[in-house]
């Protein structure tokens, strides 16, 4: 009886797959009592929530799964293996996203009130309450990318580990989230209806690559890294996710546009109110779709380059333009 | 001629050589443009400042130096070479107590204006800048320890730096500071006058543990572990510094009422306005002084049963209640 290959899951399937495996695995790796107070474990977990799109656990394994797969050929055991090594990378990529959420919806911040289909978490549980709940989510992600997955002796699995947190302290630092944050909250006008003057496209663009793009880059890289990607491998999947990123911010800011509170699970058009600089109150709607349109036709022509082209992470990169309609 | 030891440098002298290393790694290690944009460096930089103590990275020097003395004698090149190693670390230390100030001061905790000497960063560059600025220095402080002391392809490195990393995301996350803080919080009533009902003195202190006691304890094994200290040596290091870091903290508390704004450079009195746990407020000001004694008199018993009586540390935990007067 000839062996058969498993059929490659769909990517429906594995989306479902990947999600079941980080809601299962942030589970087990958020403090609870009594080894911390329950105030903060409680709130911690109201702010992870079930109800994220985990878009960035999903790059850090599809990107950990594409390396596997250019090396030992797709729906393998390597994949599997990939997968797992790739997890806690994927849970913190998340974890800090989060982080990012809970002080960017802060009255000091953004001021938002609703999230992810619920109160945000300060107005559930308190501004100070929601400062300390970022910054240890933040804490509790480097904790989590040192710990695991677990040591064994492994001298190449060490390397791999400080690469990521090395790449995650970078991505969301002062070069990075943290950076095009403040370059942000420096434009922030206040509800004057007009499109804001003091940045270009350019800017922009550059304000968008360290805030969100930033992000999005170090989950593929992590992924790629902890799979044992090269340093081509892991180049060409951080740029494939720049792109995606980038594709996902303009589409965001179209959706903040087009939507309603209810269909987004957060505040819709608050960026026009506050003033924001945003792609469309910039270049116009039209071209804003145009440019994700071309964002993530690029990482498509990358993937396809790298000999991922039929890789879960096309699927990934067509979903965001997809959610433009 | 027979070979002279050198003299050993006298507790003086290693605090000023220390604080001098400090102030230049983190010169050099903190963000510059054009890395990272002009005004978060700006704020970074105005946030870490040229006066603070340098008390935990004081700790990280002395018990790397204290590991190495234990290894292979006082004032030897392996006490230079185990500081040197412990460097990224103390700063590291540092960074995380600049951000746990930053964010400790906005008006959604503390709301202080005072900090060492200056405006705090929130009345400096607006509190959405110092959320950022926290935030950043938090990153900054982690990839600076994955990436620094360079990766020479010794594994044990490798191995001493995730240590270092896995325990200073558990002391500052939910079960350590940040966890401490949020207690805390739950805690601060209005202005009454009286004691907080709601904590004993077993509560207070396992709050402070967390709460200051974490990042004093994780500063000095961290300085043991990257100096290649073993698992006793970092254990009996990390419970000196948790006694130092609980006199600290009492101290910190008694001074808030015995002294003025001006020789604390914060501003004083806000603990008993705030009507916030306090030692003092809990068990008075001659009890606490007694206590702060005493955790230091066992901090020292502990050097001593270590073998590490005449090392710098001791000369640091008896420098603690001296400031008591």
């Amino acid at each position: 009886m000839p062996s058969t290959a498993p059929p490659a899951p769909t990517f429906p399937d594995f989306v479902a797959a990947c999600r079941a495996e980080v809601e299962s695995a942030l589970d087990g790796w958020l403090p609870s009592p009594p080894a911390c107070p329950s105030v903060v474990a409680e709130a911690m977990r109201y702010a992870i929530g079930t109800r994220g799109k985990r878009v960035r656990p999903l790059l850090t394994m599809a990107a950990a799964e594409a390396v596997a797969a250019l090396v030992h050929g797709a729906s393998t055991p390597a994949q599997a293996e990939a997968r797992r090594r790739a997890l806690p990378a994927a849970c913190a990529a998340e974890l800090i996203h989060t982080q990012s959420l809970v002080h960017d919806d802060l009255p000091a911040m953004d001021d938002d009130v609703l999230r992810r289909g619920q109160p945000t978490v300060h107005v559930r549980f308190g501004e100070g309450m929601a400062l300390l709940v970022g910054d240890a989510l933040l804490a509790e992600a480097f904790g989590l990318l040192a710990r695991e997955p677990i040591d064994d002796g492994e001298s190449s699995l060490r390397l791999r580990k400080l690469r990521t947190i090395e790449a995650f302290g970078e991505a969301i630092g002062a070069a990075g989230m943290a950076g095009g944050q403040a370059v942000d909250l420096t434009l922030t006008g206040t509800c004057h209806g007009g499109p804001p003057v003091s940045l270009d496209l350019a800017g922009l663009t550059d304000m968008h690559r360290r805030k969100t793009g930033g992000l999005f880059r170090v989950a593929a890289a992590a992924g790629a890294i902890m799979a044992g990607g090269d340093a081509r491998q892991i180049g060409a999947l951080a740029e494939v996710a720049s792109r995606i990123g980038l594709a996902f911010q303009i589409v965001d800011d179209v959706l903040d546009i087009e939507a309603t509170d209810e269909t987004l699970g957060k505040s819709a058009g608050k960026d026009r109110c506050a003033g924001k600089a945003t792609f469309p109150a910039l270049v116009g709607v039209e071209r804003s779709r145009r440019m994700a349109t071309e964002a993530i036709a690029e990482a498509v022509a990358l993937l396809e380059t790298t000999g991922l082209g039929t890789t879960h992470l096309r699927s990934l990169a067509l979903g965001v333009v997809a959610r433009l309609g």
